[in-house]
């Protein structure tokens, strides 16, 4: 519908309860002029949301900056049909994991919608309702972002840009031989609703890293059995787990904690000198959440890896 | 074709010239791999590609970070069939063009690809060429990305953060009244070649905020139709240009420079005061290279805007 063409006028038809408003009637600026109105900027932003780049003021000199991109595409990381508010809060919160798995803060976020001409103005409403509150929550600035039009589905890009001290930057290629391996919470189960609900584990990784020295350190979005020989590999060492030790969410098995993907737990190599000092002060901290010793890093050559059930990996036929 | 289904097997299916290697043929960990072993991590970069975030180190204390992400859609910023290096080209360029536009320095990229299972994976390496060529024009990092497969047409998100001086950070909203407004380069006709292989105006844009006071400046992709009324709302001004004097691309008319948009040239206001010294620079700078002064920004109430015929607006209907 051209709001032109409503019969009632545009102005009602636009505040109208019932009168469905699509993208194509209302145009870019105005879309994003309605959303980036909502954004309060933060102090460090010199140049907000609508210009052409967004400039900020890194404040902690000295430090590294961590970046991360993400996307979320109707039809592969969520249904159609699927509440927005929902939507908004994984396509901010799945590269937020990456930063719980960097232990780096996240600061800033640029967002890029790519949907079709016809969605509903609402819908876009809350999805960066959606969006604003999942970077809320861990004091994230959205600072800018890009709409497009497309002829096919919804596609959500998310940009972040943080910072991480030199000394608490973990990728997943420092694990040693003999380290080693926990998850935190429980795994399985997360794609009938936790996959749109997850909250990243940042201030867990922040607190590990402020506490001990963790080796090596991702998160599990495609499932243990892909992200688990990822980090194996990146090390450069072979793995041996207990799959009888995972922690199982409420009605998953071993198999759906392997496979399924879409926990966004995190998985790390420490020393197992610091076994008891971690598992004492970790339920100390954080009596709510598990954290489960899985297995353990071991030389490539010492034990063959046990045969896992892989995750979900994009673009790879069912096997 | 599944790669294990071929009569030659797979590995000398992959490398036979006339067999399709398509993406679903070879898993995400894979088709990263083939991509991101390409890409030369520069001196500042401390986690690279296929970690979980990117992390880097900012050399530049003091300055202020810039940040853009941009996109290019299938079917709306190129055709189907469009050459994959023409479409890598332009994904990277697009945002970069934003950096000129802010007289920032870009530094470290970030792509998300979002494509089809049965996109072909040398589609896939031409486009990342495209990407690299682009990047290493300006000295950029690719540091991470990550891939989504999608049932609709290829969609690429790029983001890219940099830095900018203090002194030298040029947003939209600084115009003032009375200032001259000049364009670079021609306008029009950039829909048939120029839209794919154009370079952003960063060497210019750099040089006028290190020899001139540079009120407010943008670059003009959605056609000076639609952009110079964002600079003039964003100043709180209006304007008055003179059609006549436009710089026009070769064939082009001035409704075509003024509404057709894709020509990623420079629009910036500047106070009379410096035209004299900026136009004889400029030409000894930049000889090859036309700047035009187009008009001037006027206070809202002196003078009604010309009625420009708008741009390309995205989710807008024709009108």
């Amino acid at each position: 519908m051209k709001v032109g063409a409503s019969a009632t006028g545009p102005h009602t038809a636009r505040i109208g309860p019932k009168t469905k408003i699509r993208c194509r009637d209302v145009g870019e600026d105005e879309l994003l002029g309605e959303v980036l109105r909502r954004l309060v900027p933060g102090k460090a932003v010199a140049i907000g949301p609508g210009d052409d780049c967004a400039v900020v003021e890194m404040q902690d000199h000295g430090k590294l900056l961590a970046l991360k991109t993400d996307c979320v595409v109707e039809g592969v990381h969520f249904f159609r049909g699927t509440n927005a508010l929902d939507v908004g809060w994984k396509a901010m919160m799945r590269p937020l994991s990456d930063f719980a798995a960097t232990s780096a803060v996240p600061q800033f976020a640029l967002i890029t919608l790519i949907v079709p001409e016809k969605t509903e103005v609402t819908w876009m409403k809350e999805l960066y309702r959606g969006l604003r509150r999942a970077a809320n929550r861990f004091e994230v600035s959205i600072v800018g972002g890009e709409t497009s039009s497309t002829p096919g589905p919804i596609a959500i890009s998310t940009s972040v840009v943080g910072f991480v001290e030199r000394s608490r930057a973990v990728s997943r290629r420092g694990g040693k031989a003999g380290d080693d391996l926990f998850v935190t919470g429980r795994l399985g189960g997360a794609l009938s609703q936790k996959h749109l609900e997850f909250v990243p584990r940042i201030v867990e990784s922040r607190w590990l890293t402020d506490n001990f020295s963790i080796h090596a350190m991702m998160d599990l979005s495609d499932g243990l059995g892909t992200d688990l020989p990822r980090l194996a590999r990146a090390s450069k060492l072979g793995f041996k787990i207990d799959t009888e030790k995972l922690p199982l969410s409420r009605g998953a098995n071993s198999d759906a904690a392997i496979s399924e993907g879409e926990d966004y737990e995190l998985l790390f190599a420490i020393s197992p000198r610091e076994r008891d000092r971690l598992e004492h002060a970790w339920r100390k901290k954080f009596p709510k959440l598990p954290l489960t010793r899985i297995g353990r890093l071991n030389p490539k050559s010492e034990i063959r890896n046990p045969k896992l059930p892989g995750g979900y990996v994009h673009f790879q036929q069912p096997r």
